[in-house]
């Protein structure tokens, strides 16, 4: 049968508004990546590479993954650019954990990098809009923001999910994301200014939504018969699930949970043989607060409706039951959309491996990964274990 | 050990300026896949999508891979984007067959899809200059044709190279293209005609060129444990190589060579126990006359400096010695970037099945697929066996 598949190294250049390229952005990642490899690795041992990227690398460049790969040390290197908008390096890391299953290669590079903010402020709004559905959403005038701001106020509708609900989740993921090096916003906020924030699209304030972020993220896989040879601590893949949707919110059965994350949870744990009450940390794509909330409901965390309650009651928070994001997640640490995937894969294998310095969770033997693509057209769950 | 992978299904829309949309053409491809599975199969047992396209379908559409899919009968299937330039499906193509060697699906889809007519002429140039290098190349003014242009002058200074043994291969071409019903230009062309077109970027006159052209092709693999309940014929995948090389041309060690078809080359022969000259039947990347001539070089059909020598001698005619580009090839048939890799492995399909009607070749078991991202920063090549 096939192999199994482990991480054996992660890395993460800083994520912000960095004023740096795709090229120096992605080496820096790789390279962190590398260093992170305990008993050292040469980068000629990857035989197959998969990068994340949306937007043409921020300055229209096409065959971006070669770019990237001859610019880190594994020029010639079998290499693509994955993209399924938001979720692009959680489907890199899929085609690379199946490259490695497949038998053809050993070692495995899979990551991700965007640069946004290399644009106007026009731009930047487009960048986001191609995430959700072209046709009848975008060319109709609606925001990115706006369609996770329906799918919000009808999740208010149908279970009384309120506005303080959502704020709890940027106050939890803000005081995270203060706690780690590497993130886009590192300050707590407090709940009043969550909600006093200016409006973007009812119910969101800006403390409702992520940012606009540059920044890379890469790890590297083995298959378990080479892992030992690059680390005595590595992080098993116990399960990859990917499932996808109709592109546009109104197609859909329901507005108010996304049918891929039901998928793909169900299968990453189901290959893990696992149930959701396993995991013992979480990092799932809050683009805005209310997608935390409908992610910890269709991964299986609370009951459907319930998903608010999480961050108020501090289940969610770094020294609760299941901490969810304590990267910050998308919301504090930042997304650049093409790297976000990887990035998450980085957050878990430290916090698996108790690397995650000032926030470190408790003691964590299953981690997940949860990387949604626009708003559900895509998702790719991953379970993790040490 | 891993799974042997056969192709049992392949579909191509017709090729050409053809003012339909992106969903139209993919599911075009996708039926008539579904319809060349000799025993039929419903789209529902698709467990993987992978499709190639680069230019975000023509009209900046995001996560299209999942809208490809939803529109095709295979709602909820994991499904991605691979973009590397022109080669974007002869990855596509790369990435399911590890998927199903990685023993995760039986049945897998990749396809690919470009709309590039409904642009503007000036969008159009930047379409395929972004293909090449953008720092050093694009931005500095030299267009995709003159990427090329520059390969064909050394390529003439170093061997000798003419421009009668570029054009033959636009004769060739084109009278190969006029037999086949799917391609975007169905004439033939005299060898006085391809000479004296109007010039491009010197050597090349417009019919060196390939066109600029909307279409979609689609394939359906299956592991070999479930390939003959959908088929008595089906066309094995014997080997898979791919490799990539620096985005810029003056940064390789030679213009007049493309390592990453060397290496794929090398690779998808190896991997499959064959020498070029078992090769009976092949589509290789002819975006330029030059192009060809690379190709069947560094492939090994040639001695490096001789590929001029086999249309003039019609040793690659589709009655000669080893047949090159049966279809047309991307300069005749047409070449909607993202759907060219998967549309040479439909032909293959159809000649190694003896299904190719006025354009069938002689006897052929073995046949290879070459797809190249850019001017040659990717590739990827395929054998293939019935």
């Amino acid at each position: 049968m096939s192999r199994d598949v482990a991480v054996v190294g992660a890395g993460m250049s800083p994520f912000g508004s960095l004023g740096h390229t795709v090229k120096s952005l992605f080496t820096e990642a790789f390279f962190d990546a590398l260093d992170s490899v305990d008993k050292g690795i040469d980068p000629k041992v990857v035989r197959e590479a998969y990068v994340g990227n949306m937007g043409f690398g921020g300055g229209q460049i096409g065959n971006l993954a070669a770019l990237m790969t001859e610019h880190s040390r594994m020029l010639h290197v079998p290499t693509r650019k994955v993209e399924n908008a938001c979720a692009s390096s959680g489907y890199a890391f899929r085609d690379a954990y199946l490259a490695v299953k497949a038998g053809i290669a050993d070692v495995v590079v899979a990551g991700g990098v965007e640069v946004m903010t290399d644009v106007s402020p026009v731009r930047q709004r487009f960048w986001l809009g191609v995430s959700g559905d072209t046709e009848w959403e975008r060319l109709a005038g609606l925001t990115f923001p706006g369609v996770y701001a329906m799918m919000a106020t009808r999740h208010m509708h149908e279970y009384g999910t309120t506005r303080e609900q959502m704020a709890a989740v940027a106050v939890k993921n803000h005081a995270n994301g203060a706690r780690n090096p590497k993130a886009q916003f590192r300050k707590e906020i407090t709940m009043e200014r969550a909600l006093g924030g200016p409006e973007v699209a009812y119910p969101f304030t800006l403390f409702d939504c992520c940012g606009v972020t540059d920044g890379a993220s890469c790890v590297i896989l083995a298959a378990k018969d080479v892992a030992r040879e690059y680390t005595d601590a590595p992080v098993w893949v116990l399960g990859s699930g990917a499932a996808s949707d109709h592109l546009a919110v109104h197609d859909r059965e329901s507005m108010t949970r996304l049918d891929a994350t039901i998928r793909a949870g169900r299968d990453a744990l189901g290959q893990a043989g696992l149930s959701p009450k396993d995991v013992d940390v979480a990092e799932v794509h809050d683009c805005f607060t209310i997608a935390e909330i409908l992610a910890v409901e269709d991964l299986g965390f609370a009951e459907k409706g319930e998903g608010g309650r999480l961050a108020v009651e501090g289940a969610s928070a770094r020294d609760g039951d299941l901490p969810v994001n304590p990267s910050g997640g998308l919301k504090a640490k930042g997304h650049p959309l093409g790297a976000t995937g990887t990035g998450q894969v980085y957050e878990i294998f430290l916090q698996l491996r108790g690397q995650a310095g000032d926030r470190q969770v408790g003691d964590a033997e299953i981690g997940l990964t949860h990387n949604v693509g626009g708003s559900g057209a895509t998702c790719a769950v991953h379970a993790f274990g040490r």
